[in-house]
């Protein structure tokens, strides 16, 4: 899995920090996370088509988070006008999109199917991983992500052989965990096979820290995290219900994730190393999201 | 008069080129005339705050044109809640910006005064300029504008002179264009006063070219122009209703202009050279704006 950050920036986009929004790809799947304004720039800063997004994950309906989805989804109409899109955010998603997209005189038209996620639930699964929503606590109906990559069983040849078995079509069944039978002797699928476990990556921007947020990203191979301001606001991220870079590090902690990254900073951070570092107190493997920084999961 | 070009592509905003947004600023004013999106990056880039925008004229309610505007809206309303904006645009500006704004969750309140213009008229004036908007010929209810500064009377110091007149509170009669009485002689205004010609900046985005353009903007000392296509292209721009780099400079030529800007270039020009030469040779005074070019008028 790739993850390429669009923007890290928070409600005023800044030179050096675009409005939130995050591209995870895997396989064939383009997973975009938030779309605030100019993100369309920003997938050609990284050249990057957005014509390959194939779904579109909403947090909230606050400006910073989806701004640049008309212009975006404008773009890819233009460009790929048979691409269908499916957009997942949380209830309140279909009106807020039918609005937005009466709101101008349309050029073209988008091909796009809502999906509202009311409860905490795995709401797309395909062979290759599911993406599971949880509440977050903001001052909007507000979602995070995650997405699970599915174990796979690799087939321990050695074993098999022992049963006369080599490369052969029931060899699938056994990696989809079913046991077979060869030459009249039933071989297990736990005895050969090793399960290579899938990773997490995990999402949570615009929040209080709560507990249902350690409930549902536990393990996280990868927890992206906002931290938009220092613990030295922690009042004033209160108030607006956001984290903080200390906040975040203990999420990331209690959690037991392998590696945090921050991100959504506050425009008045021109230099984020302080609010890095608050962090790495807490959770030594932390990154600081830059503009367009890829990280490889 | 100083006119910033805060983005000069079209449909498609590339790295070179943002959607179409232009600020003029006049002593207090500094006018915006639309507002693609990521404007108010490419505020920051110009280093113009956007709390000092005055006036806000919209062309039309295609998306290039205003994508930006919530997200320049709320970053205004975060930075000066005080802040009152007119906004002018054709018939139905008040339903767009009104579904605009309320297809988002706010998380601040605009204060924004919405001004639609029917007809060809002046609908701004104040003691140093006017501004007039026109019809133009697009697939959506369009307007072009022109910034037209007031004539200026200087007095003619030594004429005044022989009148046993110096400095004195009548002379605002004088530049005001009105005669005056001193020492029971007549003054009048035409004798002892110099006229200085205000300029006009003249502004045509996203039309076929018509005579209503011509009437309006005579005489102007700087069109804008759009210039979507080149004429290689010229089929396809009659069928968007766009003009093309050769129409621009026939406008200008026609209308009598001193200098042509052309703008909104089609994304598949990387190098615009070619349509400036074509310009060029039916308008010699033609520059090609650039994203954050500045020019005084």
């Amino acid at each position: 899995m790739e993850i390429t950050f669009l923007g890290t920036g928070s409600m005023v986009p800044t030179i050096e920090r675009n409005a939130t929004s995050i591209l995870i790809s895997y396989k064939d799947e383009n997973i975009l996370v938030d779309c605030g304004e100019g993100t369309q720039k920003q997938f050609r800063y990284a050249n990057i088509s957005p014509a390959k997004i194939t779904r579109i994950l909403i947090t909230h309906w606050h400006g910073d988070h989806i701004f640049g989805l008309p212009g975006l989804l404008t773009s890819i109409a233009k460009f790929a006008p048979e691409k269908r899109i499916d957009l997942y955010g949380p209830v309140g998603s279909s009106h807020y999109l039918s609005i937005l997209l009466s709101s101008y005189i349309p050029m073209n038209k988008s091909n796009i199917t809502v999906h509202e996620i009311k409860d905490d639930c795995i709401f797309f699964e395909n062979k290759e991983f599911k993406i599971k929503a949880f509440q977050l606590e903001h001052t909007a109906r507000c979602l995070g992500y995650s997405l699970i990559e599915k174990d796979k069983r690799n087939i321990n040849m050695e074993y098999i052989k022992k049963f006369g078995l080599k490369q052969h079509p029931i060899l699938k069944d056994l990696q989809n965990g079913k046991d077979i039978t060869w030459n009249k002797k039933k071989i297990l699928a736990k005895d050969a096979t090793t399960t290579k476990r899938g990773k997490i990556i995990s999402i949570v921007l615009d929040s209080l820290a709560t507990k249902n947020i350690i409930t549902n990203i536990k393990n996280s191979d990868l927890l992206v995290c906002e931290a938009t301001l220092g613990s030295e606001l922690e009042e004033k991220a209160k108030e607006y219900k956001h984290l903080t870079s200390t906040q975040a590090a203990q999420i990331a902690k209690d959690s037991n994730a392998k590696k945090l990254i921050i991100t959504h900073f506050s425009q008045r951070y021109k230099d984020v190393s302080p609010l890095l570092k608050e962090s790495r107190k807490i959770f030594k493997n932390t990154l600081a999201a830059e503009d367009l920084m890829r990280v490889l999961v």
